[in-house]
């Protein structure tokens, strides 16, 4: 059999399984995840021997420390992951909702109503919760998950998805045996195959690095919904807030730098008082930060009171399209709100932006123009997340602006459609 | 200047032009319209002139006495489409709903709106009167307009463009002079180009025949929302009201055979009463259906009773698949509703679906588990359009499930950003 042969078995087995989905009720639904919960935890013995398998693997294939890991499931991991489903069994069903009701002048009555997507494709990296969290979220709202890890967790990947899936056959009857299925080669050339099958799957959401984002927006013919990266500005306006001038991109930076929704770029109104100004960049600089300025940033702070070791350093335009992802930041001075805005919407990524000000219609101004999924005031870009928002539980996050933006939860996972009642209604 | 030059130009200054439209009120943005929509008539002269240029060029070239039609603006035409921009203003803002409004534990406010989703390309085939009416719509949404017409039209669209664009600017200040341009080169190399630009385009919206739908599907990286076809059945059941067995089909399959939301394939329980089911088929066939029948289907006409020159052959396995767009109907018998349910979601376009049945079980049946983008009881199928549902204005119907599914609207032309409100909020 042909890869293509192969896959093409894997994705219509997938389109049929959520057929079944689709029938099975929020009941039976939850039910199926509190059932995989608790096989996780029961099967730890297995799920470790075969994660062990793939460490060694892949410490003969010598990966990294970082990515080795990465890859470990430890006793405290496979807990965290039984616990996710839990969580999201618990969940208010994404599937049913109503979105719209009306009725004709005719007398038609139409009521829109949330649905499962059909098939998803999760592309990911070495992770192995990855395989569980995804396919508990693709369950709760009613779809198929194809999942395609890392070749170096296939061992894992595998026996997480097995033991769900037996056990969720074991305790919810109809439930589709290709509910859950991990793609079982490593090979290279299944992706693009994949990413081909627009009448089997529906969606594909990749996770990991821009490499394998833009690699997957490449082949794909199916939808994707995903991020490439977080660049994210605060602009600290004339009217700032003294202590939130400070603290505000302080935090966006220092709080947690790797992640995509931590500040790349601050902006200073060049109105804004000196000594503000002064104090927020030695505060970063007191905190380890290398600040790369342009000319009038560098001329800031006064020499002598640097701290100690404070790196400042002239930026080039290369600085204003970087995500560091690092204790570095670039720091320029714009002349007013619409500068920065400018700035923004030409450099951004569209994920996170923030204003510091206390005058409203400058706070308005920026909200409205600024175009990217989060725009906040006199806050910290790195709210910008499903659990701060409240949303239950993330299952990526999007710089898309077509099918789910920012902080995707169960309600992105869903379609919809139209149902109409008649009464022998025919068009004229 | 190369092709890929000059679309990056245009590419890059829509962008910048969406950015503009953004800032628009929603009264600056319907007297744009309605200025538009005034010019138009008056430049009634100038504009059948360039059309009939196109004509003549049209006609030398040998296309279909068809395509001529479509392509020619007559007096009528020039007001209808005068009139539709005046329709469009009278609409609903789409821009600056509020989706969802939150105040988190921490007291962080967030609110969702909707946005314009920014720069749009349409590409379509020759009828000249989609120029104004998508651009529009997208200038109503806040969108800049990117059209791509077909190549014997494009002395019409040039003027219709820039009469409206002229209109615009001198009713609204800051009306950017780009947020509709027609692309002025019928290089067919300028499609895949404009559908790689992912920085400059967020969503293609192809209308036309099949076979340009899948080519711009196949060349683009950037979002696409299409339908490739309709094959849409009418299920009759067992419990079908007499009257209506006969009305429904009758009317989803002649009321206008040639659109996408016609019946193709008609599906007759075999318990259903086999008198009701003869008049259904007489009553199809005495209105000039050909009927492509499976076996039992073939059989239940009584011969002598056919009206004269009635059609009533073999169906193959391909008339499953085939939408007609003409009096030619597939009609097999099913063993009861889920037969029928998989036999259309085996074989229909997602688009529109129907059941006719006095049972509600049996109809929850069908609704919940047909998957489709409007699955009808006792109604035509031929109600899935946006002016019948009531959307105000219809850009296009859609059978994928991400981003729009179904008729769409000018809501669907937008996407949504979350504003935060904070004072002081940093993350812990």
């Amino acid at each position: 059999m042909s890869l293509q042969e192969q896959l093409t078995g894997i994705a219509r087995r997938s389109r049929e399984a959520s057929r079944k989905l689709a029938c099975l009720s929020t009941t039976e639904r939850n039910a199926a995840l509190l059932a995989m919960a608790e096989a996780i935890e029961d099967a730890s013995g297995p799920i470790r021997e075969a994660n062990r398998a793939d460490l060694e693997a892949g410490r003969k294939a010598g990966l990294s420390k970082a990515m080795l890991d990465r890859l470990e499931l430890t006793g405290m991991r496979i807990t965290a992951m039984s616990r996710g489903l839990r969580e999201v069994a618990d969940l208010p069903d994404p599937v049913g909702r109503v979105l719209d009701e009306r009725t004709r002048p005719n007398g038609l009555r139409l009521r829109k109503v949330s649905t499962p997507l059909g098939v998803i494709l999760i592309i990911y990296e070495s992770r192995p919760n990855v395989t569980v969290d995804a396919a508990g979220l693709c369950l709760k709202s009613g779809n198929a998950a194809i999942l395609r890890g890392g070749r170096e967790a296939l061992r894992s990947n595998r026996i997480l998805a097995r033991t769900m899936v037996e056990a969720a056959r074991k305790r919810c009857e109809g439930f589709p045996a290709e509910a859950i299925q991990v793609i079982p080669v490593t090979d290279r050339e299944a992706v693009p195959i994949l990413l081909s099958m627009t009448g089997f799957i529906d969606l594909c959401m990749p996770r990991g690095g821009e490499g394998l984002i833009r690699a997957v927006t490449e082949a794909a013919r199916i939808p994707v919904i995903k991020h490439y990266r977080g660049l994210c500005h605060v602009y600290v306006d004339r009217d700032a807030a003294d202590g939130m001038a400070v603290s505000i991109p302080v935090n966006a930076k220092t709080q947690r730098p790797g992640v995509c929704n931590a500040m790349e770029t601050l902006l200073i109104d060049a109105a804004l008082d000196r000594s503000i100004a002064a104090r927020l960049l030695a505060t970063l600089l007191g905190k380890g930060v290398e600040i790369r300025g342009d000319d009038h940033v560098l001329q800031l702070p006064e020499r002598d009171s640097l701290p100690e070791g404070a790196r400042l350093v002239p930026a080039t335009d290369e600085d204003w399209d970087t995500e560091y992802l690092d204790m570095i930041l670039s720091v320029r001075m714009v002349g007013g709100v619409d500068e920065a805005i400018e700035h923004i919407n030409s450099h951004g990524s569209g994920l996170a932006e923030a204003i510091v000000t206390g005058n409203d219609e400058t706070a308005r101004r920026f909200q409205n123009r600024v175009d990217a999924s989060a725009v906040y005031r006199n806050a910290s870009t790195r709210f910008t997340d499903g659990g701060e928002f409240g949303l239950g539980a993330e299952i990526g996050i999007s710089t898309d602006k077509i099918g789910a933006r920012g902080p995707m939860g169960l309600e992105e996972l869903t379609s919809y459609k139209w149902l109409g009642f008649g009464r022998g209604h025919i068009r004229e």
